[in-house]
This record gives structure tokens, C-alpha cells and sequence, in this order.
């Protein structure tokens, strides 16, 4: 087994209601509890940013179910590694809401004060989700 | 843009027939040259491992095509990574084909004399393609 | 002399019964401290996970009598170095007992919830043994 | 996208009058804010040390802006670099007025306990504008 | 004095004449020789990829009268080092005209086998220049 | 799976005849084989020096069969580790007689011309199976 | 001159009796303040672990004289090395009396709680008289 | 402009009578604040031990006054190096006198308890002068 | 004995006429030889470059000489390094005349085609020393 | 058992007779063939400078009989290191005598053209017994 990381962003489409992030969580968290996944979410209404660590086997098919969920698109893997120790391991699926991704930490590790994953390096967006995790607690 | 490569590995299903595999290529390589996508693909009948070099976006959305291929299954990703320089730039898609698939390469990077890329680190199937190349000419 | 270093784990088999625990540490801290080995056994009645450290011969001769012990089954080493300090050496076989591998431990350092060391690689079955020496009082 | 920093030097010419300063902060801060720009300047009535942090294209089309600007000249990068995360994200131009800009701070890292980073190497231009944030709150 | 190195990348304005590129080398060659400037141009009608080596003084003021040349537009930095020694010290403008800009270069270093830099990180720019160097006699 | 590396030494026994070598070897290749482990045999009539690469499981099934053959005692590991690639892929078990194990090889890399892996630590082990492998023809 | 530290360990013979190690404590203390050698002598009636510290060619002198004792015999030397600035320079010669050199400490660099120093490796010997140092008073 | 460290140690003279040395800080404190200077003096009436940071001209320049000034002979530089920050900022020339060389100080940097930078490496020195500053108020 | 390599320039002075430069060289190799310095010089009518190696009070002895020479002016060293083999041991003072110190050669290391070693870093002038070693037989 | 590498100086005594060297290699070879001691003397009729190889104790027994040895004093370790693999396996004591010691080897490593090791660093010395070895066949 490899123990592995993916961090991934996505863009809302016409299919995504406000409160689909709720059920979107709620699926989530059950599901990836089942397939032993952790990570967290990154959510501004417009981009996801997500982290998902577990098997590798796991990581991939939680990673392919996403994929097809027609509530996001222009999906981008930014970072993907075998590791030692999860990040998230508490966290069948944080989540950092809007209010969460101020301006601050945007800019910090971006080139714009918005929330805008896609144009990160890996390195940014893993150094920025762990920047969130340290800052803000988690819903 | 980020320069990336993808490594994956897969299994074909019921839907794939032998000659199909010419047929990949032959899309493989129009749309990868469409995509500046770089690359080597290598199949002994029951496995597929590709590496797939290029744009982050276009490795990705090629990444996404052959994800919802049903000519094969159980789809996981070895190794993703941003690059400084390509290592298959001269192939739109490379073919290592069963026979170049020989025992001795398969045992000096995996637990077996067969091709099974599943059971191998990233980096053994990283290293394994780059000694393929070194070794065997491209179809 | 070389300071060694074993990690590995193992499954119960049915020669196996609740009560072997007290025995299997009773003999253990018997004979370990006769051979100057020292380390740390975690248990969640279905799988071990030991690290075993003291000379190379010790280490292996201890290693040997365990294997050959028909109360589990399914060894495999994870870890074996030579090392120039030792990390249990105040025990003589400190004990993690079910309530100590608790889920947040096992998925931080693993693919699930469930103490599998099976599935872990040997850097991370020995940062996982390194957390729990700190968080968890042995008995 | 490639997030950068660029570190410059330049002089005041004959068009710069003190309250100048004022206006360049007020346009800087500005347009900066609009271009997702940050970073901080030092200025001593003689010369500017400035740092600006962003995307890679903003950083160039600021630096462009203002190489053309006729109230200073000899114009000297001594950084430029990808970067991962920003130094001065907090600020859109943080300033350390000739105040701040003290004979200690100025000679730990230069040849002279005046201002003068014509005479510096990028790397020591660097450590001082970290140092000068460490020490002395910005107007 | 700074060794120095910079690489940066333009784009023809209509300004720019077919001729123009004789005249630039020109030009580019007499300044150069008179500054002690080296370095490579790379140019495919559309793009310019250049690289300027010199004191530092002088790279950049090289680098301003660049900058204004309405000849082009568009004009980002990918690299800017201080060095120990040059790289195209025997040339004091090295021309790679678009007939060795083809497409096994630029793929292997760029997301296309068209050449555009400003799509390229700057270790990718350096090394591509490197491996022109290598391959290809400058006119 | 885990493709890993485990070398050991240990000394015949009064159980062990000549003509054993023969045997030990049809079966271990026969064995190997099977299993896809790969590897060297050293032996000089007293001691044995072998390295087993392969699946972490098998290579650990392997030992566990080899531990328990009463043709050799004093089974001493020296080395193991997580490996991307086999040293000895091209041998399901090569064999170094003797007649290999001359003094300037050993003395090289124990403390005696005689062959006695006991006395070598697990990177001397390691080094001496390489540079014998370079030098000499396996049977 | 170079700085320089020894390590040796050595033995008791007949000709020792308990209270030389007054004896020995005192003219190591005048001869090495002399000498201006510094170090720790570890003690427990059976073996000595020592570390002089000083110049080379009074390292080497000191060692010298200690080797030609009859008190003690299996003089090993365990590490010996070029500093730059020496660990005991407290100590004309510090000591560790058997009181000190308990069952943990032994343990923890060695392989057994008894304290034997010739089992043990450089590193391990240096690593062990620095924790010594650390924890323990000298008298 | 390169920022560099300079360590020399010499003698006194017959000329050097015990009030000189405060005449040498006088205008030592006095040329170096004008040449931008700093630095730390360590004098044992007999042994000088100076640590010179500056631009590298004005070091060298100081240092060829030093080297003529006939208060002091057979002077030996230790250490020459190009640095990014100084580490005597704070001094025009500090001044550790006799009373700071304790022999704790000494000894642990070099073979004597006595101040004889003479037989010390570059780097015994340069750590030296920094224990220096740390532990003792300059005059 | 501190093995050490120092590199520095200077400027002649009216005091040098042509024929100099053999005197120069006589004494130097007459004296080095004596000294056991050797070393490598460079001059070009106006800049002397010169490496000294030896021991390091001989080297700074020979360094003394050179600096009280008033057939050249303005010396400053580049570098000055404790060393354990030297570059030049074949010379007890290699030249290089004019001739050799071609543009190709100074451009490459510096910032003008002429040789002016003022305006090197300490690596650039070790880094062109050995270049002009490799290519040209001194005299 | 470690593997271990000593290497020491020492000068001739009155007791010393030219013919003694004879003496000293044949029962050195004879000795040290005994003790699987390897390396390398070098003797210019004043200094001896010996490299020993083997297992820790016979290093260290060998060394001690050496220390007696009334042929030679001022015996001064340079270097003593746990190594993995020999350098001068093939020779139980290499000789290399005045005419090899030549100048160019010796000015190369140390401060003098003639043989002295007393003046050089442990790691000049090991680097010219290796070059000696590469260059000069053994007696
Ligand atoms: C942005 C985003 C993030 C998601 N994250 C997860 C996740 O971490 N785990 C998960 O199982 N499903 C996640 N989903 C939901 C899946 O896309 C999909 O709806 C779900 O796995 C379907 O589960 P089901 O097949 O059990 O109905 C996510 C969806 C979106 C749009
Ligand atoms: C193993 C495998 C590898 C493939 N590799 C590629 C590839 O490198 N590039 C590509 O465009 N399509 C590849 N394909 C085909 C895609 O899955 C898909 O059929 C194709 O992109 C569809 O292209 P179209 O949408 O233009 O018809 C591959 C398919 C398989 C099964
Ligand atoms: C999971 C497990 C861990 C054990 N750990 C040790 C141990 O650390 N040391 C030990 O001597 N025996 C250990 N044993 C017991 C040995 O397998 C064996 O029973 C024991 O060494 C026999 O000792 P004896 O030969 O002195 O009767 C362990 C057994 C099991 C099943
Ligand atoms: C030392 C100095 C620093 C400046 N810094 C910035 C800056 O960080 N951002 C910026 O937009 N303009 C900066 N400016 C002003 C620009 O040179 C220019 O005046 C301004 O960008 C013009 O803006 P406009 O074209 O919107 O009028 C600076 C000017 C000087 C002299
Ligand atoms: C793509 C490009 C590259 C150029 N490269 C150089 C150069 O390397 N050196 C140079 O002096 N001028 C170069 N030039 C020309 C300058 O932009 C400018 O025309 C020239 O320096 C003006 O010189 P002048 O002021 O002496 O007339 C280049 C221009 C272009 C468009
Ligand atoms: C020194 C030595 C090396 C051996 N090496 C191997 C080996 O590499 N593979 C193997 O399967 N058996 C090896 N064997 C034989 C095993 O100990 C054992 O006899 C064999 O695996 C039994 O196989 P079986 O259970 O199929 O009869 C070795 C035995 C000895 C004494
Ligand atoms: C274990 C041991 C450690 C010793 N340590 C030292 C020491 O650190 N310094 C020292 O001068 N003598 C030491 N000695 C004593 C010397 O062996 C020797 O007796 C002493 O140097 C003789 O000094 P003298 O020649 O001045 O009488 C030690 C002896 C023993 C047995
Ligand atoms: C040990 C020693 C250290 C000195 N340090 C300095 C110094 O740091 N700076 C300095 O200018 N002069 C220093 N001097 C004094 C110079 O040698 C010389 O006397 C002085 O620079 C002469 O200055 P003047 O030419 O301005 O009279 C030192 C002298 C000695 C003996
Ligand atoms: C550029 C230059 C380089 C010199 N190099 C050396 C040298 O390497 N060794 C040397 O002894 N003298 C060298 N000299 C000469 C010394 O400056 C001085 O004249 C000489 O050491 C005086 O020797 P004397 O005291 O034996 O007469 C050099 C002089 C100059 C100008
Ligand atoms: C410079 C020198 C080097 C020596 N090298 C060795 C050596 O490598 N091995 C050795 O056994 N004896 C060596 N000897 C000889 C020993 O000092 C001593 O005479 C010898 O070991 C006595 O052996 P024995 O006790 O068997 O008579 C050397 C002697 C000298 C002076």
C-alpha cells in the first residue's frame, strides 16, 4: 500500500446550487470515512481546492468519482505524492469556507487576493492548505 | 504553465479487443500532437503504463479522456510531478509493445517478471520507463 | 557489535488466546532483558507490530524464536538498520495495547483507521511506533 | 502563473520633490492593490530599495511603469525569482521611511551605515529588507 | 561588479520588419562588444528569447534600452542570477534564427513545439538555451 | 508492494553435505523463480552469504523457509531495505563458488581474507556482493 | 595545530586496584592541565571509556603514556577526529564514576546495560559520553 | 561592492608599550567608523586576535595599515571570506581585553588555556570571536 | 601546518618598467622555491593576478613581501582558504603573459574582455586561474 | 567488527640502521598477513608515514607494537576512520621508498617538497597516500 496525497482544483458549474456544498460535504465525509480518505476543502462559491490523502488505490477512486460529478469542472491536479504521515488525518473532510480564504492568505501564497487555485504551483497550494489548516479551525 | 508529467496505469476491460490498440495510438498521437502532449505508452495485453508529458492543463484534460475510456479500468496514478524538461519529447505517444515488455526489465523494477505496474512505486515505473526507452526502439 | 534495529508485524492465529498477551510480554521482558534487547510491542488482537532493538545477533536470535512462535503467523519485517542510539531502550518490551491504537494514530500514519501495518512502509511503521512512544503511556 | 520577486535600486533625479514620496505611495499602493502587487520600499531622499512580490507578469508590467518613471534613474536589479510564498503579503507598499533606515541596519548588511544597496549583492539585499520588516512597523 | 545573468522574452510589434533582425544583431553586436555584454538571441517572427551576460551595471542598462525598443512588446523576465562565470562568453550576440528553433527543442524544454517562452518557467528558458548552444552552430 | 532487499549470512551445519550446494541451488531457482525473487549466493563450504530480492512478502516467505533449513544455523541479516530497482535481476539465484571468494575480495571488504560475513557490517555486506558481481561469472 | 579528540576504551589488569583511580584521576588532572588536555573518564571497576582532547601531538603524547600503564590493558581506540572546538573543555578530566553509568544510559548506546564499550561503535561512543556529560554531575 | 570578513592574529612589539591600546582603539574606532568598518579586537598583551568586516576594499586597505604598524609583528591571517551580513555591526571595534580571555574561553576553541591564535584554524577562530561577543559586554 | 591558498591583484605603479616583470619572476621563484610557495601569475602591463599557496605563515610572509613592493599599488585579496592539496604545486611561480590572458578567457570570468581582476569575485578568480591553467603552458 | 583505517607519522631513532627497512617490511608483511592488516609505508630515511587497514583490534594491536618499536618516535595518529571498504587490499604493506616520496607529490598535499607528514592534516595525508598509490608502483 502507498500511502499518497492528491491535491486537485475545480470550478463550479450551472449544475452547483449554493446548498450542494452541505450535501457535497455530507457525501464526502461518509464516504471517504468508508474509504478511509482524509483532506480537506477549500470552497469560495466559484473554485474548489481539495486534498485527499489515503491509499493510493482509494485516493485514485475517490479522485475518479469526483471527476464525473458534473457539479464541478476544468478539474486540475496541482500536486500528487507518495508519502509517510497524512496531513488532514483528523479530517474525514475539513472544510474552509469562504470566510476562511481571506484576502491574506490568498495573496500570500498567490497572485491574487481571490481565491484562485488554478493558478498555483503544487507547492504553493499544498503550502497554503497547510497555512489554512494552522489558522483557521475547521467546520 | 507548468510543465508536468503523469504516469499511470491501467487494466482494459471487456470492451477492448486486440486491434484496438492501434487504434489508440493512432488517436493517441492526433490528439497528442493536437495537445503537445509527449509520451510512451506500454501494453502487454493486459496492462496499459503511459507516461503523458506536456502542459499541466493539457495532461491533465488528456488524462481526463482516457479516464472515461471503457476499453480499460482500475486507472491509478503513479507518479505526477512539475518538470523542468520532457523525457519522451520525441514521441507523441512512444509504443512499447508485449514483446519489448521482456522479463528482465519487468523483474529489475517490480516483484515480477510480468508486466504489473500496480504494484510498483512511482518511482520504479518512472525509472522503469526511462530504462525502456534507453533500450528498446519505439514502434 | 552492531546496534540493530527490527521492525515487523504479524497476525494472530488460532493458537492464539486473549490471555497470551500477559504471557507473550511476560517471557518477552523475560528474555529480553537477559539479551539486552529492547523495543515495543503494539497489539490490537488481530495484528503485532514490534520493534525489536539490541545487538545484530540478539536482535536476530530473538527474531528468530518469535518466528517460530505458532501463536501468529504472516511475519514481515518493515524496518531493519543499523542504528548508533536506540529509541525504546527503557523498555525492556513496552506495551501498546488496543486503546492506544486509536484511529486518529493509525490513519495519521497508514490507509485506514484500523491497526494494518501490513500496509505500511517501514518509514512509516517506525514514525508511527515514534508517536505513539510519545503521546501514549506504556503499561 | 509564476509567482516572483524582484528586488531594484534606483536614485532620485532632479524631477523627485520630497513630498513625491507621498504620491508615489498613494499611486503605488494603487495600482499595486489593482495588480495584485506587493512588497515594500525604502527610501533614504537618495535612493529607493524596492521590493515587489506577484504574478510573474504583473511584477514585470509594474517594474516596467516604473523604470519609465523620470523621477528617479540608474535603475539596478539585484533579485528576481520564482518564489513559493510572499514576504510582504500584508502590504500593497510597505515603506520604511529614511527613519527607519538606521546606521545599524544599513551597515550589517552593506559596506556603509548609509543607505546605499547600489553596493549590495541580491542575497544581502534581501536579508536586510526581512530584517527591516522584522524590526520597524510600516507607515 | 556583479557577474550577471538575465533571460527575458518579447514579442514583435508592428514596428517590426523582417529586416529588422539584421539590424538589431547589429547593433546588438556594437553595444555588446562596447559593454562587455554576451549572450543569445533566439528569435521565430513572433518571439524573442534573450539572454543578456555582463556586469550588472551593465545587463540592466543593456536591458532599459531593450525595454524601450518599440520593435517589441510584452517583455517578461524568466531568469535573473548572479554567476561565477558566463555561458555565452564567446558570443557577443549569439543569433538561433527560427530554423533551429524546431519543434524537438521546444517541446522538450516548453508545453509546444511552437517556441514560446512566455510560457516557460526560468530554469526551463536557461536550459533550453543551453541545449541550443550545445546542438547548434549560432550565425 | 514493496520491492525490497535482504541480505543475510549464516554457516553450514552437520547436516549439510557437499553435494547440498547442488541441490540448494536447483531448488532455490526453482523456488525463486516462482516466487520472482532474485538474488546471489556466496558460499565457501562454511558459511553462506546471500542476497534475496523481490516482493516485500515473498522475499520475506523466502527468509522464513530458509530459516528453517537445517543445512545451515547462525542466520545473521545484515541488511534490508526498501529498494526502486534489483541489483540482481537477471539471476533467480547467482552463484558465487569458492573458487570467487578470493582473498583480495574479501580482504577488501571484512577484516580477514577469509570469507566471513558475520564479522561485516550490512554496507561492507551490500558493497562486496556488488564488486563481486562486476568481477566474476556466475555459474 | 590541530585540535583533535580521542576515544579509546581499555581494560582493568591485576596490577589496578580500587583506589588507583584516585590515583589516576589525580595525575591526569596535573598532567593534562599541563598538557592542556581536556576530556571525561568513564569507570566501573572492569573497563574504561576515555576522551582526551587537546592538540594533536598532546592528544597523541597522552595516549602515548596511557597505553604504557599497566593498570590497564585491550587498549581500543574508538573514534579519533580533527575538531573545532573541543566538548570537555571544562574537564582537565572529568569523571563517571560507576554510579553514572546506569543501565539506561549504557542501554540506550550499546547493546547491553552493563557498560562495554568495546562493543560499540565511534559514533556511538562520543553520542554516549555527550548524553553523560549532559545528565550526570561530575565529581 | 563585496562585504567581507577578515581574522588576523600578531604579536606586540618592543615598540607596543600597555597604553597603546588605547591609542590603537582610539583611532582604530576612529579610521573605522570613516572607512565603515566594523569589528572586534581581542588583546592579551601579547597576542592580538582582530576580526575586520567591511567593504572589500576598505578591509583590505585597514588591514595594510595593521600590517604596517610596528606596535605588532608576524601577523597571520586566520580567515577571509565573502559575507551577506556581519556579525560586529554594532562595533566600530569592540574590544574584548585580558580579562574576557578566561581559560574556559580559550582552552574549549583551541590547545591552550593560554590566547595563542596563532595555532588555531580559520574556523576555531571565527567561532571563537562569535562565543566572544555572546557571553562578555564589550568596553 | 595550515595548508592555505591566497589570490589577489594589484595595479603596477611608475615604479615598474617593462623588464620588471623578470625580475619579478626570478626573485619570486628564487624565494617561493626557498619558502616552499608555489603558485600561478598573471599580468597584463597594468594588473597583476596572483595565486599563492604554502603554509600559511609563509604564504602570509610572502604575502607581506609582496604587499611592501612598490612596483605595484592597490592590493586587494580575492580569496584565502585553508586547503588540503594545492592547484599549482607543479610551479613554484607559473606565468601568464599578456598573450594569455585573452578576451575568450576574461569575458568568461569577469565583467570586460580585459583582464581586471578588481571587479571578480573570489570564485570567479580561483575559477579562471584553474580555466588558464588547463589551456595554457605557463613560461 | 569494524572495519578501520589508521594512519600515523613518526621519525627514525639512532636505533634505526638503513637496512632496518628490510626488517621492518618483511615482518610487517609477515605480521600483518597474520592479522589481515593491509596498507601502505612510506620512508624517506627521517620520517615514516603508514596507512593500516583492518579490523578495529588488529589495527589497534598492530599500532601498539609499532608505538614500541625503538626505531621510530614521535608517532603522531593523522587520521583513524570506521570504514566500509579498504583502499590497499592488495598490498599487507606497500612500500614506497625516498624515490617515490618526490618533490611534486609532497608539495602537492603539504607545505614542503620534502616528505614531512607531521605538518599535514589527516585528510592531506590520506589524499596523498591515494595519489601515491594511483601514480608509483610498490616495492
Ligand atoms: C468539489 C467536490 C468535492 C468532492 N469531494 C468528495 C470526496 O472527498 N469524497 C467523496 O466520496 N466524494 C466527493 N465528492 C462527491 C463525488 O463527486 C460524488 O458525488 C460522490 O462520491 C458520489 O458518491 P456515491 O457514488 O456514493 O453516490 C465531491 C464532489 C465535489 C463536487
Ligand atoms: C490505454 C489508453 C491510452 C490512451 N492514450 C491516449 C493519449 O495519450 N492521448 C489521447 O488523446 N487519447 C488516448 N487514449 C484514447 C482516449 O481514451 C480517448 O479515446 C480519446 O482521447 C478520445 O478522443 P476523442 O474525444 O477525440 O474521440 C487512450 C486510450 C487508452 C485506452
Ligand atoms: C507477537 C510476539 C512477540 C514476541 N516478542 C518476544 C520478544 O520480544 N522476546 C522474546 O524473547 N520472545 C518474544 N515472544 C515469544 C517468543 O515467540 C517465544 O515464545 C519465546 O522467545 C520462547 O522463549 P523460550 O524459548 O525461552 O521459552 C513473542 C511472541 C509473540 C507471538
Ligand atoms: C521609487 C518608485 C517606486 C514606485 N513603485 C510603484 C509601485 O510599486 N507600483 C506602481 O504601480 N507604481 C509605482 N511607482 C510609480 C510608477 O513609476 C508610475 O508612476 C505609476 O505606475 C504610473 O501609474 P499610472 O500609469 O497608472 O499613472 C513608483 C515610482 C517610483 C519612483
Ligand atoms: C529583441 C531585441 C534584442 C536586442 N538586443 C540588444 C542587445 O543585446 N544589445 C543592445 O545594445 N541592443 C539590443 N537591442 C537594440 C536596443 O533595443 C536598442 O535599439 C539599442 O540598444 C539602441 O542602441 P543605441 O541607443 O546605441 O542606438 C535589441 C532590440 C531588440 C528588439
Ligand atoms: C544457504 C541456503 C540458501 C537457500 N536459498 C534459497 C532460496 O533462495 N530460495 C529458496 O526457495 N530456497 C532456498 N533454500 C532452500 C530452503 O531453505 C528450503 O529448503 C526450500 O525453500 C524448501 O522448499 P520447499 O518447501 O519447496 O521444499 C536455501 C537453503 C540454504 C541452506
Ligand atoms: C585509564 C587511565 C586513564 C588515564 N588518563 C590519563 C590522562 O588523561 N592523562 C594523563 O596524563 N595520564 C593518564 N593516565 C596515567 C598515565 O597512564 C600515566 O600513569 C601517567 O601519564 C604517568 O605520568 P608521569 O609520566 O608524569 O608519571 C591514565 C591512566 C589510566 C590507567
Ligand atoms: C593590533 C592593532 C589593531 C589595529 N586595528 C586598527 C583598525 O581596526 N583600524 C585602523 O584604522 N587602525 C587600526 N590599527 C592602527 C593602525 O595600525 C594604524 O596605526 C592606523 O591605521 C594609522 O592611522 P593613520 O594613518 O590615520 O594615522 C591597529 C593597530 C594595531 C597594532
Ligand atoms: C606582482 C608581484 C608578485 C610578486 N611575487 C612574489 C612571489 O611570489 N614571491 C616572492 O618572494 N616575491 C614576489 N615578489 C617580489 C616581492 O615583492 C619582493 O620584491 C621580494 O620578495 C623581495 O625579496 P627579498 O626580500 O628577498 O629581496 C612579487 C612582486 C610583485 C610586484
Ligand atoms: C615504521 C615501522 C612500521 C612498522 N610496521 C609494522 C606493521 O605494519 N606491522 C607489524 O606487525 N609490524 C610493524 N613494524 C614492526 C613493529 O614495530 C614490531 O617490530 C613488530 O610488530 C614486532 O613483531 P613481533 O612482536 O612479532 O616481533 C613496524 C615498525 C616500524 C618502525
Amino acid at each position: 500500500m502507498f500511502l499518497t496525497r492528491l491535491v486537485y482544483t475545480s470550478s463550479v458549474t450551472d449544475n452547483f446550487s449554493p446548498n450542494d456544498i452541505e450535501n457535497i460535504l455530507e457525501i464526502a465525509r461518509k464516504n471517504n470515512q468508508a474509504n478511509n480518505v482524509t483532506g480537506m476543502l477549500c470552497f469560495n462559491r466559484k473554485f474548489f481546492l481539495q486534498c485527499l490523502e489515503g491509499s493510493r488505490s482509494k485516493v485514485n477512486e475517490t479522485y475518479h468519482s469526483i471527476l464525473n460529478d458534473n457539479r464541478h469542472q476544468r478539474i486540475i491536479m496541482l500536486d500528487y505524492k507518495e508519502i509517510s504521515a497524512r496531513n488532514f488525518s483528523e479530517w474525514s473532510m475539513g472544510y474552509m469556507p469562504e470566510s476562511s480564504l481571506t484576502s491574506p492568505v490568498n495573496i500570500k501564497f498567490s497572485g491574487t487576493p481571490e481565491f484562485n487555485p488554478y493558478e498555483m504551483s503544487g507547492e504553493s497550494a499544498h503550502l497554503m492548505m497547510l497555512a489554512l489548516k494552522e489558522t483557521i479551525p475547521s467546520i
